[in-house]
């Protein structure tokens, strides 16, 4: 079989990277490792940014979205016992957010990959890519039990941290930053209202605290916990009470969450990691598969839209002119988004969180940080709001 | 001996405050360890914020700095190879600061202080401050041979992290909080033309480095150095040639520093520290005695005096009225600028130096950050500018 692109995962990246090339009369293959039922029920990010529901509108994938997505402008700051919020349109040039979750992106980009015809294989899994360095890879994976090969133009890797595309790039011609915090993420989702109608993040001295949701009637909330977690150890009601002391208002002692039925549990680590570069010969990485950052910043699934966006749009170019000008400055352009969201990730995680064994002087360091976006809306706040709705698709860095 | 304000400690505060108590027609005391010379020869500081010169001007002390002081409208970053200028007043409101050295502060307001009759008592060494918990309080200090006392109705202690004045704080009732920095500052005071008009805050791989200066024929040159490093271990040229690669541009990759005899030569230490509250009974902390931050935010004299500024103010409304509502109130609104100073000073250290052992990750991050400022001159850049030439003197925190 041979394709012009050869998409390596079947997830947000992979998935809206095969719509944006339908759109643009490229043709494609995408080969998801999972079955569709795995695909469409993972818990992953839930919070878009401004460009990317834009590109999903653009590709037609926004229906859904715009009918069932909840619109934020601002978001909730707890610390030292008081709220303090940070408006979106009014600091970010009219910018906001999307509360939609991941799994109902890849569900709509699925459900539409298939009505165009796809090709969009599941159960497809990679086991080597070759000829990158070449004129014409070829992707050799198993379907229906049976080695299959597919020959491509170009192949992208929108396969994950731990798929077969990253490490396809010669270790000697990658370098692979990485950052580990010292604290995991206890994760639930539960039947329950949501604590705030935006996304509330606590600063305590017990430990970060995220009230989010997935719809008005379904709760996102998530814990500071050590590295290594059980989250057996963790009953539904010590998670309730430590929701509660984490998100305590001063003024209002008698608060408490609107508890409901746990419907899920896990624990998530704290990672960030920065692969360079992310185009080797024909291969050429997105996503996950070429970084990932901790959730605090939320933006993880964004990133991976913006690299498709800005990689759709190269291969298009590449498609109708010959020139390969916008392929070969598509890692560098990525980077400085990427390399701009790790830090702001970094920011958001360090700020909020409290380190084990931190001391009483750094924690007056977070305090006297958030208390100064508080108060200094035309810069610390524009500043944390910017990051927070996304930068422009094409930053300087 | 009686005295309304008994002031310990002859440095920029302790002499600041007397002059503003002078022209509140408030008597005080100004009681100094050290002789005149070794006063007036202390190498400090060298930044003065729009606040301080506005204050210093305001008191009658601003001829000289007026006359010779430098005015900066700016200060250049370096990082990445490349120069870039973050420029202060159309940042900050049209505020900027003065290189105008901390020693010539202080020889102008002695010759004030002496001109105007003192007391400025050189060679007085508090033994003991008594009685600050009740109405009448004690400083007892040795002069001229004789033991002395000096009863007054407030005790102002302006005499550094290790005078007598903060442990005349019961343990019980003070917090001293402290970070320690993995690194020093090797600086040197040479009889070279300054690098550039303005300072020069260069990140590189190699470490920290500040050009600074005094005049227009003196430079003032800092390198990030191990912890614990001998300055004998530093001959001139080996310097010189590590400014030269730490500065060094792209763009002008024959570029060398003008060099010229090397007058001074020491270790500085990065530490942080903050005692709370800074007040307790008629005893009243400021200047280092109440906090010290590390020298890259060019924050501590600034801090010290915008606490006496306060202080006096307090004094002069408790004089005047009877009342002690601000005074009551002096610990909590030195205490609000403290933080955001020890915040940015912060800020500023961990941005451009590199920890022993720092990951290719974390300077990536730091190059991230400063790229922002460079790219985002309304938010990142306005923040770093706004807290360089120093908010106003009552900020929310």
């Amino acid at each position: 079989m041979h394709t012009t692109v050869g998409i390596i995962g079947g997830g947000p990246s992979g998935l809206l990277l095969a719509r944006l090339l339908h759109n643009a009369g490229i043709d494609s293959v995408v080969l998801e490792r999972r079955d569709r039922p795995y695909v469409e029920q993972r818990q992953r990010a839930g919070i878009l940014e401004q460009a990317t529901v834009d590109a999903l509108r653009a590709a037609g994938a926004g229906t859904r979205l715009d009918a069932e997505g909840l619109v934020h402008d601002g978001m909730e700051l707890r610390f030292d016992g008081r709220a303090h919020r940070v408006d979106f349109p009014s600091l970010a040039a009219g910018r906001r957010v999307w509360v939609y979750a991941q799994t109902e992106v890849v569900k709509d980009l699925i459900a539409l990959r298939l009505a165009e015809g796809g090709p969009l294989l599941f159960d497809a899994e990679v086991r080597a890519v070759e000829g990158v360095d070449g004129d014409r890879p070829v992707i050799r994976y198993t379907h229906e039990g049976r080695e299959q090969t597919l020959t491509c133009d170009y192949v992208v890797g929108c396969d994950g941290f731990h798929g077969v595309s990253r490490t396809a790039v010669p270790d000697h011609e990658r370098t692979t930053y990485e950052r580990t915090y010292p604290y995991s993420w206890l994760g639930i989702l539960a039947e329950a209202p949501p604590v705030y109608e935006e996304l509330v993040y606590a600063h305590s001295e017990r430990g970060f605290a995220l009230a989010s949701m997935r719809s008005p009637s379904v709760s996102r909330l998530y814990l500071q916990v050590e590295n290594g977690t059980d989250p057996a150890d963790w009953p539904d009601d010590r998670i309730w009470d430590e929701l509660d002391a984490r998100l305590a208002l001063s003024a209002q002692p008698e608060w408490r969450l609107k508890r409901g039925p746990v419907t899920h549990k896990s624990v998530l680590p704290m990672r960030s990691s920065v692969t360079e570069p992310m185009r080797y010969g024909r291969l050429l990485l997105a996503g996950d598969a070429a970084h990932i950052v901790p959730p605090a910043g939320a933006k993880g699934l964004n990133l991976a839209a913006a690299d498709v966006i800005v990689l759709a749009r190269a291969l298009a170019h590449w498609s109708s002119t010959g020139s390969t000008a916008l392929l070969d400055t598509y890692s560098d352009t990525c980077l400085r988004r990427v390399w701009r969201a790790a830090h702001f990730s970094y920011f958001m995680t360090t700020t909020l969180h409290t380190e084990p064994g931190q001391s009483a002087f750094d924690t007056r360091l977070q305090l006297s940080q958030l208390h100064r976006i508080a108060d200094a809306p035309h810069t610390a706040a524009t500043e944390l709001a910017e990051n927070y709705v996304g930068l422009p698709l094409d930053p300087r860095h």
